[in-house]
Formats: structure tokens, sequence, C-alpha cells
């Protein structure tokens, strides 16, 4: 089955907040915002098989272009029917520029105005990133939601350093969509600005006239306090435009989501509830379960009692605990399951609050319990 | 659904060796058999759930006694329903007597006629386990066939060492049996006697005039030559009886497994598969496949063209070496299900060959074939 290409509907907007209830369609298939993207960082999301993924109604994966480029190459993945053949997963995946990556992970990166020579975590190897090498690789893949080459700056910058990285975004959104050359793969902009009110509606004005099937926030949660992370997105929400999707990249925690909903924000990826799952961390409806903990040693109950996520329905904590203490691979995996289960959820009951013009009321109860919650971590 | 306490029956017996096919009753379950039992060391078999196993036809697994004693605990286990429930699996269980672990993994072991003295390989801590504490443990556990307490020598062992190990392995049995409290659950007898012939005649003798629900071959595949294996249990198979199940532990590779079952042994357990699933060596029709070796960097074919497991069904070559390059969880889930696959399957063939009286040839047929195997690892 093909579907259209990409295409992006407001199907409905809540009458208490700025959520919205959208619908997505790329070539792989259909999508319901606002949606949560697991990550599947190298081609897998980490210990589940795509199956896994179809049973928590997954419907899209990010995947990383700086790990598929260093490892095993996009030309590879290309030769071997793209992406999606690659994995075995045939909804919908969104890959990332490589961007993120380039300036968080590798050595000696540095950014010049035709791109970015970094050195490769992995064995050392030189290579030099362009905003037109960025969409060639993402082409490669054949990705349903391509993102452009951004300069990632760290926190905190200053005002002068974070207007020369929105320059630039802007110059390599442009040299993106004019490399791009296939109708199948949207291209998503990328808003910059640092921690700068005035270049975060900037740098939207910019990349809104450029022009792209969605735009995305960027260069949040890069280590400032959450109320300056909230102050740039307010501030470049209302510069958006309504009619295509907005997407925050790498948020965050489940009261994150609830916030970001709340403002409008379609789509999230975080490597958090995988991350976490894999540490031990399980996300509750009353509060996080640390599974190591020695109280949880002899419990028969599952880690959520309100839960009926595959692990809830089959173990109990002290197996989690077991499986956790002994190191065995299952551990990761009945944790991954849980966690994102709790992810899936989360964004189901938003989708339906905002059906039903309830998303205020549903998100000060959220967020008040998420108070109760990190006073009440076991 | 309840099943009998423990029954076993031979179905058939193959005209041209001495294979046969059985069928054993447990209270949790029957089992065809030559039957191969993976490994869930540590109430978990690597990587995968309990339907996993079940998608693989699974019929029954081994849990290490030595492991649950030392973590969680068998109370612990017992507290929370026993280890079926404790793990999900509700087929049966084996579980040894901890002995040859004790051996084996742990440190400053000391054996005396009591017991053996060890200190765990976890934390230093010091445990003496007697025979009947061995069936305590097991008894506590719950399992389906519980294994008596051996005492397990080393290879090369002098005569001596060799006979007073046995003398003492009788005496446990002795106190197993003794020990054993419950109907429902089956007791297995272990054959030593180091690579003696005739003392493995003796131990046979001694350990049957015990009497068991089965017998089992220990102390086999310790590092002697496999002639020497060979020789031992072409020793030991004509003294034992014909109406109870043979087990042979911790056996082996594909071809060790043809040539028991020509032997006449029932059942088999061995960490191989899944072991050498883990460190990307996978067993396949046409020889071994070392899936990092570059060679599969792009290869779009499956492990084995001739396989249908899920692994080979939807993954290439290419995406199983760069999930283990990558260092991906999946990874070893992926060649665990395809390498117990395999050895299901070729437990399968065994069967069907036996039924059709043609064990014998389909048996020097495979052994050929390994034969080219051994040349030809990829």
């Amino acid at each position: 089955m093909k579907y259209m290409p990409f295409r992006f509907e407001v199907v409905k907007k809540d009458r208490t907040s700025q959520a919205r209830l959208g619908w997505i369609c790329t070539e792989h298939g259909e999508i319901t915002t606002p949606v949560f993207m697991p990550v599947g960082t190298q081609a897998s999301v980490k210990s589940l098989t795509p199956e896994d993924l179809l049973d928590l109604k997954a419907e899209i994966i990010l995947c990383n272009v700086y790990h598929l480029y260093l490892r095993p190459g996009h030309e590879v993945i290309k030769k071997l029917g793209g992406l999606h053949r690659f994995m075995h997963w045939e909804l919908p995946i969104l890959t990332d520029s490589g961007g993120f990556q380039v300036y968080s992970l590798s050595n000696l990166n540095k950014v010049v105005n035709e791109g970015v020579e970094f050195q490769s975590h992995l064995d050392g190897s030189r290579h030099f990133l362009t905003p037109q090498m960025a969409i060639e690789i993402q082409e490669a893949l054949n990705s349903d939601i391509m993102m452009c080459l951004d300069e990632c700056i760290p926190y905190p910058a200053s005002y002068d350093y974070a207007l020369s990285a929105l320059v630039r975004t802007t110059a390599w959104a442009q040299k993106c969509k004019e490399t791009k050359s296939k109708d199948t793969q949207a291209l998503f902009g990328i808003v910059q600005g640092g921690m700068y009110a005035d270049l975060r509606e900037r740098s939207a004005r910019e990349i809104i006239e450029v022009g792209f099937d969605g735009y995305a926030l960027g260069g949040v949660s890069v280590g400032e306090t959450k109320a300056l992370m909230y102050e740039m997105i307010d501030a470049t929400i209302p510069c958006l435009p309504g009619d295509k999707p907005r997407y925050i990249m790498g948020v965050g925690t489940p009261a994150d989501l609830v916030r970001c909903v709340g403002s409008g924000i379609d789509m999230f990826d975080c490597v958090l509830p995988t991350r976490n799952a894999r540490n031990g961390m399980l996300f509750t409806s009353s509060g996080k379960v640390i599974i190591k903990n020695a109280r949880h040693a002899e419990e028969s109950i599952p880690v959520d009692e309100h839960c009926d996520c595959y692990t809830c329905r089959n173990y109990s904590r002290a197996y989690l605990r077991h499986l956790y203490m002994a190191g065995e691979i299952l551990s990761a995996r009945l944790n991954t399951i849980h966690n994102l289960h709790f992810y899936f959820t989360l964004m189901k009951e938003m989708r339906e609050a905002i059906h039903e013009d309830r998303f205020a009321a549903f998100s000060a109860a959220f967020l008040q319990s998420e108070e109760n919650y990190n006073e009440n971590e076991t």
C-alpha cells in the first residue's frame, strides 16, 4: 500500500488550550498527532523488534543520520533497499540531519559556512558534513520526514554566537531545500536562536520564508532551565504557521510533553523512556519506580497496577528487579516496553482530552500529579 | 490444566540405530523426546521472552540452581509462587542441582562427605551445599524435573579421584532421594565416573540401584576429546534401563546431538546455541556464519536461505552484522532466535527420521555435511 505524498491536517483544536489534534500522511503510513516518536538511533529501537513497536501502537520512529552515516553507511542501506527494509520497519521514519550528534558526540567539530567538520566518535576518522550531504544521506535512507542541517549551539551561548548560528542555519535550510529531489519525502526546517526570544522569532520568520513541510524547534533541552525552555517555546510557537506540523526536538519528560502539547506542539522524540528503561527507571501512574531498590525484591505486584502493558500483565517487580540485578538482556526489553507504553498511553490520553475540549483540565491534573510524583520516587 | 505426575514412554524405536522417540509427561506439560532444552540460567533464556520460546516450539527449559540460590534466592521465588510463575513460563522446567556450577564458577570449593563448601562468584560469600539442600532448593523452585547433587571432577582426573567422587555421588543420590517430598516433581540420578569406562558402569549400576525417574550422564564435555566422550557414553548407555529417559548434561554441538541421539540419548541442554548467538556465531544448513565478518556487510540474503525462522524471514545478514557491530541489544535476540530454531529444527528432523526408521541414514548424511560445514566457516 502506497500512501499520498506528505500531508498534514489539523483535525480538531482544543477550546481550552493551544493543543490540537492532527493527521499526517506519509508514503509509509498515517500518523495521528500529538505523537511521540521512539528513538531508533542505529536503526533499532534498543531491545525491541518492529513487531514489539507495532504491539505498542507506535506510528513513527526516529533514526539518527549521524550514526547511520558512520555505520553501516547510508550507501549500504540504500543498496539494501532503504532504511525501512533494512530494519524491517514498514511505518513512517523521521531522520534527523546529523547536526545535533555532530555537536554532542563527535570530537573536534569545526563549523564553517559550507558545513561542519568533525571526527567520528567511533574511530576518530574525519568527515565534513554539508547541508547538501545531509539531504543526500536522508534521501539514500529514504526516510519519510527529513530534517535540515542546522547549527546547534551549547548553553549558555552569547547573543552574537546565537545570531551567527541562526544566520548559518537559515542559509543551510535554503541549501537543504534546494538539494531535496524527491516528492515522497517531506522536509522540515529547524528554528534556532539560542535562548534569545527575539532571535527565536527571527529564526522562525527566516525558516518559514524558505518554506517547509513542517517546523521544528531545535537547540532546546541543552542544559537550560525548564522556565527558559518554555519561554523559548512560547516565543516561537506564535510565529509558526497553524497549518504545518510543529516538532520539538529531543523533548522530553512526561510533564514536558503535556506542557508542550498545551502550547500547540504536535511531534516529540526523546531517548528518555527507552534509556531510562535500560537504567531501571520506570514511569508509573503513581511515581517513578527505581527497580533496583531493595524494596522491590519480593514484590509480587507489577510495576504499575493500573498498566496493561505486556510487562505489567506478566511480570512482578521482583522478577524485573532480579533481571536488572542479574544483568539479563530481557531486563532492557521488558522495561522498554513498559516505559514506551507509558508514553504512548499519555499521548493517547492527551489526544482524547483535545477531542473532548478538556485539555486544560487534563493538563492541570497531570502536572499536579507530577508534583506528587517527584516527591514519590520509589 | 494439570497434567499427571511424571511419566515416560518410549513411543518408537528406530530400527537402524539405538535412537528412540519418547514422550514425557510432567505437571506443567508434555515433552516429545529427543528434546533440546534451552538454558535459562538465571530464570531467563537470555534475550527471549517465554512467548518467543513458545513461538520456537520449546517444550522445556533448564534453569540453574546455583545461580537462583545465590540470586534472587530460592525462598524469594517460592514466596512469589515458584519458578514458573516468577519467570512467566508455564511449560516444564528442569533444574540442575547446582553441582556443576559450584565446581566451575565458584571460588575455593571444598568437597567433604556432607556436601560442598563454596564461595559465591558474585560477592565471595561462603555457602555450604548439601544433597538435602539441593532438593529443598529445587522443591522451593517447584521445577518439574530435579537433579541430584553430584560431585563433578575436572579432566584429567586420576582413577582414585574419580572413584572417590563416584562413591560420594552415589551416597548423595541416596540422600537426595530420601529428601524428596513431592510426587509432582521428578528426580533424576546422575552417573559419574570420570573418563574410566569401568567406573562409568559401576556408577550407573549404583545410581540405578537407588532408583530414579530418569538418568543423566554428568561430567562429560569438561575438556576431554570427543572420542573419549563418546567412549564414556557408549560405556554408560547399555547399563541404563530402557524405560527411563536418558539425559546428557551440557551437550553439545549439532553433531554431538545427532551422535548421542543415535546412541539412545533422549534429553540435551547446552548454552552453545544461545551463547554463540550472542557472540555472533550462527548455525546454518551450509556452515557457520560469523556475522561480524566483513563479507556480510552488504549481503541482502538472510543468515540461512533455507531457514524459516523469524530472523531469516525478516532480516538480512547485512542488518544482523550492523546490529552486532553497533552493539545493539536486538542482535542477541535475533541471533538467539535463529540458533535455537536451528537446534529445534534439527531435533524435529531427528524425531521424524526415527519415526520413519531411517535415523542411521539421517545421521550419516548429517555428519558428512558437518565435515564440509567445518571447512566452510564464513
